[in-house]
């Protein structure tokens, strides 16, 4: 039998090393706790907070995060006129146009329906912006923060659906939201046919303010600007309504000086968040930790090169992979003091593959703003010091 | 083409039903919104709230939450001694006895290693207090609010105890917190092989103070106690340590007198969140919705009565279907206004069973105080109220 239980005294921990002062000011075996409360609080020494910017969008600090859940009041923001303030009790959702009975549901009606749960992640369309991408010093969080993942809980819009009787001829639905910018988008009816859904919940508990309170559209793996917040109207028709949301912003330029219209999912996209900007490395073993994702799938592969891109490793993935979803890959790395340069690549379960800077660039010309998913290149200096591999877009 | 892109005005909302106010006082769509901030908030229609007891644990909202996370802040609390206040800077975890070699870690440290994320539940042994048993107006919190679920991250106890080398002769492990309780558990060392983690992050970000911060151990499916809190010291042994809360405390009782000691696995629980006391029923369609989980692995099965346990229903499981996991379980219901009562029972995929309240108690005979998971019984009375079925303990 053990000859002590009472807890290691300061005379061992002295002598296994550097903790001693685990046994002076500040023992915490010394002092009582403070007791249970109504709501937990993060510690004091564990600051995390988006980066607000412009009045219109904040980012998450992917940097400070682990395994693939965004706390709700982490999850990005990209708003057009703020968050309104809603009475969930006046609010209304209502469908109507090519149906064959319009109705209107509140929030209460909307969760009396067959409940459906979806862990996914929501990534703005303007994600990835070219202004970061000319700065070495910066951090995921301004090169990629425009995406976070929460378990989503709603009901699907075919159960809506089927309950107003859309009519055969209905080839889209208008989404409009009930925020000061009215927001609109014009959705394909598949999408709804596919696995829309209109949440309530997030994380666990209701929307937030910020994400669409009391109810939100959630069309898994298309641009965020879809998952209209705030959901108030929805009208089916026979053609897109060609919305402000539409027409003079949401499309992407190609290198011919076209313009692609609707381009709704989000491609393979990928950042390794640990190390980066502004970790200074020290020589040995570590940890490569990044996100990967896909709006057309699973992802299917990581690779992580550590040689500057010539050539690559696959990365483990965190299980269980879902579609659609932020996915945690992980690769043990002995850094031996040299300068190179890391980079991730995501493979999905279609085989799209995540472009390079130089790829994206000669698909879509100069000035594109939507849809960059090209591979983030860390440079790691001789002396350990990260800095982001700028990228030139004009 | 359709002929309006604005959105809806009064006139067509009024045309259809109630929601005239809507367009009247408080438009959202009349006033500019809130810009993005740093932390999102809740909406201050949607409170929620731990129920703090006695100044040593806190119960989750179960009734008020959707999915199967639990935000970090309403996850359950049971302390010893309260809650430490720990510089994570000078928290050490230290790994001695029957090792090689004994080591400390930082917390720095410890997140270097192979990280490894998983979601599973956490649950009190003492969940489903005796104390509120005997009440009909209880709430699902107060019943079975002592187990909530996150996504954590963290390293493989084996990874560690790779570090320091085991000895052949070890069997057991101590664990121990740094709270002014000095809690100590022993453990088994065929869990650490299996999928024992020291944790740091919970839902993404650092672990908060009431769940360890900055480690604390967790051992899937096996009681919270064990889960050791503010982890500071692990000793290897060849027997187990004895300690208080495995001794006076976090025994079971059973029929004949004895007592069962080391009962670490949590068996097969479920729990119909809504409908529940003190929802009111109107006749018509609901969903009845709840968690089921297991210790022992996956829930397997789900089944629902609505007739006081006289026949029983497979209710559907919203996958994915993670083992040792909150499982989220839903049934269409049609009450047609008669008194009735409605229970689920869990099955997991080891084929235990939960048990009624009579079969536990024939087994465990009277003042039996942990690892209760018996079925819970709500009675419908023929008003719609709904109450909880007692159960008589003593």
């Amino acid at each position: 039998m053990n000859k002590h239980t009472n807890g290691i005294g300061r005379r061992s921990f002295l002598a296994l090393g550097a903790a001693g002062s685990l046994a002076a000011v500040g023992d915490p075996t010394k002092v009582p706790g403070t007791p249970p409360s109504a709501l937990g609080q993060r510690a004091s020494h564990a600051a995390l907070a988006r980066v607000p910017l412009a009045g219109v969008v904040s980012y998450t600090p992917l940097q400070d995060l682990h395994g693939t859940i965004t706390p709700a009041d982490l999850h990005f923001e990209r708003h057009h006129a703020g968050i309104p303030d809603i009475d969930p009790a006046e609010h209304r959702l209502i469908i109507h146009g090519l149906v064959d009975k319009s109705l209107q549901f509140t929030v209460e009606e909307l969760k009396r329906f067959p409940a459906e749960t979806r862990t996914c992640f929501i990534e703005c369309s303007g994600n990835a912006s070219e202004y970061f991408q000319s700065s070495p010093e910066v951090t995921p969080q301004l090169l990629r923060g425009l995406t976070s993942q929460s378990e989503w809980t709603g009901v699907r819009l075919k159960t809506l659906f089927a309950e107003v009787g859309v009519k055969p001829e209905a080839r889209w639905f208008l989404a409009e939201g009930s925020d000061a910018a009215v927001l609109t988008r014009s959705i394909p009816i598949e999408k709804a046919w596919d696995d829309a859904l209109v949440v309530y919940a997030q994380n666990g508990e209701p929307l937030r303010p910020a994400q669409g309170y009391p109810i939100r559209l959630l069309l898994p793996g298309w641009e965020g600007n879809t998952c209209v917040k705030w959901l108030r109207r929805m009208e089916l028709s026979t053609e897109p309504f060609m919305t402000r949301e539409e027409t003079s912003k949401y499309t992407d330029t190609l290198a011919d000086g076209s313009i692609r219209q609707f381009s709704f999912v989000l491609g393979p996209n990928s950042i390794i968040t640990s190390p980066a900007y502004p970790e200074a490395l020290n020589t040995g073993w570590m940890e490569i930790r990044g996100l990967a994702w896909s709006g057309r799938g699973k992802v299917a592969l990581v690779e992580v090169s550590t040689d500057g891109m010539k050539t690559w490793q696959e990365a483990k993935l965190q299980g269980p992979v879902l579609s659609k979803a932020h996915t945690r890959f992980r690769m043990g790395w002995q850094w031996d003091g040299k300068a190179t340069q890391i980079a991730s690549r995501c493979i999905d379960e279609t085989g799209a593959v995540q472009p390079t800077h130089a790829a994206l660039k000669q698909k879509r010309g100069v000035g594109t703003g939507y849809h960059i998913n090209t591979i983030v290149v860390w440079n790691v200096a001789a002396d350990g010091r990260m800095t982001f591999k700028t990228e030139n877009w004009s």
